[in-house]
């Protein structure tokens, strides 16, 4: 279950309006790796989980933090909109040059649709959507791409941080840019606690038999470009990560099979095939249909 | 510029036919985290590098190879299909088990719009989109998404090799599986080597000024749910991976600030305010237009 | 059968071009409340409709109407199209600040995929899409959505009048919002009729067995929010309005369960769960399987 | 803000999983009418609210119950799909009826993707999207939103009512079914009450001026089919609901105007046009301005 | 303007229910190429149309047709749901080998979201879009996409026609295979009819002039595979179908530049550049700007 | 297999950076008609292919040129976006109408999303997806899909040459400009091939047997629309491009059916039928089932 609160975590009120960078801020909100995208992955992932106990319950605590995110982010961008024009043509752009950056540069939905309201959306409208998110029910695999959605926020609110001078905008990309670092650093360290458990491991998924995948092309770096360079990183020679090979580098494949033939499906489905005239076109019949069909 | 041979990698034929696998093996050529996903990936992380040599020059190469998995799964994917069903109705259904269990279990769309053949979908139809993608010209943020990607494409492979006991198509999961297991050390190894080369950090982005984030929530676990198993985890005592704090924990926020008031649009966007009979119903004109718009 | 006449049901020529309000007007043509939605919603509605009449009939007449009105929004963006600029660069922008204007706020891809045409997409480009189209076979409930989907559209339709000046536009704006006006009154009084005459009623469906449900907690406002303005409205006390109850309220849930134990699905989905080896890594087989599965 | 407790409001757990009912029960978590629906529509427009009070209390109320109702179906889906088979393939189907009619019948990936877990998808696996939900500033219009949702809502869970058998989750349904009836009164009332205080009338927006829409139309049932049973309904003669007119029949359009002519963009944009000759083609120069262009 | 008439083009009543069946009918409703597709991508052909008679005229009489296609698909699928059945679960499917192969097979929102009816989506129920049609405003391209558009069309008619043997649906295929006949062989000879005319011509757009390409690769076959067959076919010699060059064949590109270097965006959007310490980490400020910035 | 070579097919590189072309170049890439889907379709056309020889070559050859295209205009969008601007408030754009310009007609995600880099998006932001793709096994119409989309390719070139005059953007426009002369012309040789050489033929799909199609109808132009000019045209009478029979012209449709019942599906589906009290609303059972049901 969860509870409502009316207060914020952290104060989100801008020193004016500004629906231009209200804007960008939408996807920082409802982009691809927006507040509702952690929001809805850490809950999924909390739904999903199998394992009773710390992880769970770090899941199910972040979740919730994430959803005030949301609302503080929805606030901030309603505030950001309330100024917003109503004129938008270009006779209104021709008559003020500010006007028609504004009117270019501000998401328009958000005045026809939303009345100057917040949308759950990215900057380029696009709606936010579910395959966004990651939940696969393994958590080494999970809390990698959780780790990855921090990565990418925090570096998108960076971005946007720079987008404007405004005091208050500022102060609160300052908090969540700091919450960001701390949820960055959490999942690495889960990360790490599975494997030091030995709940999972690396190669993930750990439990697969490792018998069953062809080891040796495991650890080959397989060059398909014409550079060089990259036989000169560590992922080409020494030990790997999951201490169980060693990096090799090949320039280029070493083996390759011949195509097989091309497939030859019912002949009723009309596709061109090598026999044209295989069915009678006066009753639809398949004249010399293949053996074994 | 891209060459291509008409040769596969890897052998990519089944023993025989199966439509229904068909439609599972769709999820890892056009799902998420399929095939098509990490080789367009890879190729736009290579057109968005900022810097020459081998990390370029690594990205450039695998995504080349990524697109020969394109090529196998598709062609592996069609001779899957080279028996599927033509008539597919209740009446067919009815008249075998097995044929009514092909029909429910198949991709319809195969049939009907690629005449048994291949399509750019997932296993439920969705088409492969461009929002699947991630390349943000952070190096350490993308080769997370990376590693990340090549985790839950391996943990997919796994699930479905165990879909099917067709020798043809486990060789080639083997074959794929091994490949993802490469690649999921190379990502690490990668990202590990920014960091140890100073060319990135965490928290990512590392080139953010630290003093202008809000630190005092920089490293605090709080918590937002009810549970307290979440206390017991490294994330929420201890030193934190990007070496520059410590964790502590929090059992819920410590402050909070009162909701902003309600937003005050133009009168004319018609939202229901707190004023109805500002605008003059005859003539459209805001009677008591507020003195600050 | 639909029949076409080369005339207009209303005059829709604008008094000049106009490409940034061109995009303003595609939102109530191929937006999310825009004309093709109920044109399309009305007609899947009688296609569904399970009684013939009166109700069907009004169905069949609004949807063709309907289909009148996306002709008539199109003729008039087609129009309001026809100076859209060609020069669309940095260098154009700069040379004539309206110019600039124009090219941030018009619909790029009206001029490069439509040649200065109208397009079937909402003023961000999305394109519409069939999930915005409500048509559940439940007239009651249908009708609701109708009454909506015309309150929405009047909206959005008041708010673009005030975005020009143009008394073309202006001219066809008035008659649509007439339009608007007539088709609210008519689905909320179609709807009406329904419960009337017994058709249908509330709550929907009402042809559900009110035994089947949790009758104790069908009338109780639960709040979930820490706020005590909700108890005076007349939801939280009262008879309802399906005139089956009367509104009670309560601050908070009475009751609540305990989560159900986390699932343990298949080893062989490679899940994280509490028995990380119960997989034999080098076969494959799952060594310690639940009994009951 | 939102706070998380580790309980449910309702018991959630099914008797026995079903991975083919799991798919059903999936349309009305992640559907177009699902609880994620609803929570974030509620949530949008209590943060898009103008007005401080009752309603916006309303909204924040509803908006986090729902959020639990979300968890509430994820956690029964999960437990539903914790039964579902590995083995997937044309083999499979044919060694066993009723395993064949699973596999035809569950979500492919609820195995592949999530590892049996549930998703943020409808019951075709289309992922929710952020265009379900309305907001738009307009309480009259919204609440008449929310009352639909909550119809379409419960149509949807009566119908799965009697795809099932199984207690567990006849229960939990029988449970959301009732929080519907509230919800659908609860919403009607609400926005009946705007209309008793004055807040907001019909038609919507009830603020735009009236003088500025062309009245003669505004009442008008104008038949575009040709069937004559819709003039005997209730919304082709008498009072209209708004009380401000009555409705008239007119069996089709009285009044028509002529298409304007085609349209003349810049012959640059290589449109079909009247003068296929105006470029010069060897320089490109349009040759025969249009001299107002 | 559209007028709807209650009468069928032709007779659209199946033999008896199937619920399996009308999924896959579904992809000539709501599909890339199904009926809604080309009404709607004639409509806007024709309201884009720059030039009055017989092409405009085509365009709004066809478009008209199509709507009604639209109409006969979808009473014709409603009464395939029409026996839909309710029940659907594991148990159902396990008691009737039938019933599960239906419950597999059919469109499972068909029954929860439509009560057994018709939808504006395709077999895998995805949405109809917008982004399905094409209306370019040059005729000789968009009659092209029609031709193509019809050939598809027929293509998957042709498809499931022999999908089922009832013979009241094949009646109506047998019947919109005709209409594709003439479909197909009408746009195939309005195209040409442009070209005899003068009004458009190969290559498209015949306007833009010849002399801005790059005529030295407009004829050349360059083979990036390494295949040799298709150095046989007519595409590889010979005069050339727009009647302006002759084909020729070049086995690989001649001609190739150097990759330009990286590029150095600004150091405040925080990718990983050659710089990593260009910012000042306690300012923000960036310390070593490049000179041309 | 594809392999990778660190040069381009012709130089891609502006004079100058320009964020705002930078937007418009992005449809030529990612857009519905766009290098990304024709690199694409030709590849799953290619492993589509039923026959192998010379056109199956000629799908391979082609779809690794240009996989290489879209690696040409990646690398021309990633320099024009070189000098994108960071600031991007209201503020900024008031300081500076050039600036606010660019703000307005830029793409926003380019910055905030891929830090001044391209992405597989269109001109509006639209992520590309596969259903922009045409492979249906039959060449004839996939080679007409083929020759439509370069049409509509070189058409929207040809549009965007003219919005900028930096001579580095235009000379590769003038390359790819030619290449897609080149491949309109061979596509429609192509498709004339497979006709001269009795592979396929007219109407598309020429193995259907025209006996199971409604003949009388094939050839008929049957005008919906009430303009007479379509009779004029070479599609209402002479001989078909099939060689099969004449054009005819009707005004308007000689035959009709009357609509067929409404469908009455099972009563627990809770639609509006002609019998609403068929359910015991205590205990849900039907009372008065059809008997055929």
């Amino acid at each position: 279950m969860f509870f409502h609160k009316q207060e914020l975590q952290f104060t989100a009120s801008p020193a004016k309006p500004d629906a231009v960078y209200a804007r960008r801020m939408q996807e920082v909100l409802g982009g691809q790796y927006g507040e509702i995208t952690v929001a809805m992955q850490y809950g999924f992932q909390s739904w999903n989980c199998h394992i009773p106990g710390k992880y769970r319950d770090l899941l199910y605590g972040i979740a919730a933090e994430e959803f005030g995110h949301v609302e503080m982010l929805a606030i901030m961008i309603a505030q950001l909109l309330e100024k917003a024009p109503v004129e938008q043509s270009e006779q209104a752009a021709a008559s003020d040059p500010v006007l028609g950056a504004v009117i270019g540069g501000m998401d328009v939905q958000s005045a026809i649709v939303a009345g100057a309201g917040v949308r759950p959306v990215d900057s380029n409208g696009n709606p936010w959507q579910g395959s966004y998110i990651t939940a696969s029910g393994n958590l080494l695999a999970d809390f990698t791409a959780n780790a990855n959605a921090e990565m990418q926020g925090r570096l998108q609110v960076a971005r946007i941080y720079n987008m404007t001078d405004d005091p208050g905008v500022r102060e609160l990309l300052s908090f969540l840019l700091a919450r960001d670092t701390m949820h960055q650093n959490q999942w690495i360290r889960a990360a790490q606690e599975l494997r030091d458990e030995g709940v999972e491991d690396l190669p993930v998924p750990s439990n697969f038999p490792l018998g069953q995948e062809q080891r040796d092309v495991a650890y080959e770096y397989i060059n398909f470009s014409d550079g060089a360079a990259a036989s000169e990183g560590s992922w080409a020679s020494g030990p790997t990560p999951d201490g169980k090979g060693e990096f090799t580098y090949l320039d280029g494949p070493e083996t390759s099979v011949p195509m097989p033939p091309p497939t030859q499906p019912d002949p009723r489905l009309y596709g061109t095939d090598a026999k044209p005239n295989i069915i009678d076109k006066a009753t639809g019949v398949v004249k010399d249909k293949l053996s074994d069909k």
